[in-house]
């Protein structure tokens, strides 16, 4: 088993976050360089997509997106649970991973690799509405799903993290709750571990 | 428990698919017309980002994003299973749905409700993009991830389906492995039961 990374980009990094967390060591290989020009040539070999993060199974099988990779992981080895325990806890992950990465990660996008003013407003629109919707969910749940920590809380911390270094776009401090659980986050040996 | 549904849009018609298909009977209210104009107000009530479908659990929680409310019932009504069996086709089908839904489900934003040309020029590239993916894909394939049918191809499905019926982009001729796999679609009782 193999996991093609790309260390530079926010969504290779989820995947080892989540790794690290599960404490999981997979061999790794970078497909991509330090600055944003990844070789899509060492990429499309093995998926059309040619995206990273890729996990290549033994028998040959290649997983792309993170929370595929991720939902693999979880499936094999369930503890600790980042992907939710019963099917509330399942769903209302899988709900605000879904906010977190189209709020978040899809702006990222428009933000960096365009020129165009309309694609900018769109980026910063749907940054703005999901940063508002988590700071308010965040004032009274530790984590973005609730009590416990999950695929959520890693989607939105990777993005908003590569947004604040590669936009320089930080969270508004009016955004309290955001912002505690955003340096909370920073802090934990495994957040720490993918810097 | 109760679902809110818009039964002009493909989201809902997700959901409602996917409970067709687990044969299970959800109580439904309709938040939305006939046309484009959902009532925001009728829907904000429940869920600050304001979309539909929205599941509404008997003790009040709210789960909504079409996939975490699949998951839910997914989890409860595992069989007949819609998001894989094993650790590999759970990641093989959930690689494919985020795909789809990128591919797909994302454009029709951009080629809907946009007059400004460039988001038009993206919606068509994503939608080409995946379109060429997924013809490939069931050149060896009966479905989107495999063997089995999946929640993969309930959204590429409503996706396509969509863009067919509202902004008159069906599929191209060439890409015949797609073209069959609609059809067949189309044909499944569960397909004509949200029609």
């Amino acid at each position: 088993m193999k996991l093609y990374d790309w260390p530079f980009a926010p969504n290779p990094r989820r995947v080892r976050m989540f790794l690290a967390e599960k404490g999981l060591g997979v061999t790794v290989e970078e497909v991509g360089g330090p600055n944003v020009t990844l070789k899509p040539e060492s990429v499309a070999r093995f998926d059309p997509h040619a995206t990273a993060p890729t996990l290549e199974l033994d028998d040959g099988t290649c997983i792309s997106e993170s929370m595929a990779i991720c939902r693999y992981f979880e499936e094999l080895h369930p503890e600790p649970r980042l992907m939710g325990r019963d099917a509330k806890d399942k769903a209302i992950v899988e709900m605000w991973e879904r906010r977190a990465y189209e709020g978040a990660m899809l702006a990222i996008g428009e933000l960096l690799r365009n020129t165009n003013p309309a694609f900018v407003d769109r980026g910063r629109g749907r940054h703005a509405r999901f940063t508002k919707s988590a700071d308010k969910q965040l004032a009274h749940n530790r984590f973005l799903a609730g009590a416990a920590f999950s695929v959520a809380d890693v989607t939105a911390y990777y993005a908003l993290e590569f947004l604040n270094r590669a936009v320089k776009m930080p969270i508004p401090d009016a955004l309290g709750n955001l912002r505690r659980g955003f340096d909370e986050f920073s802090a934990c040996p495994s957040a720490a571990a993918t810097a």
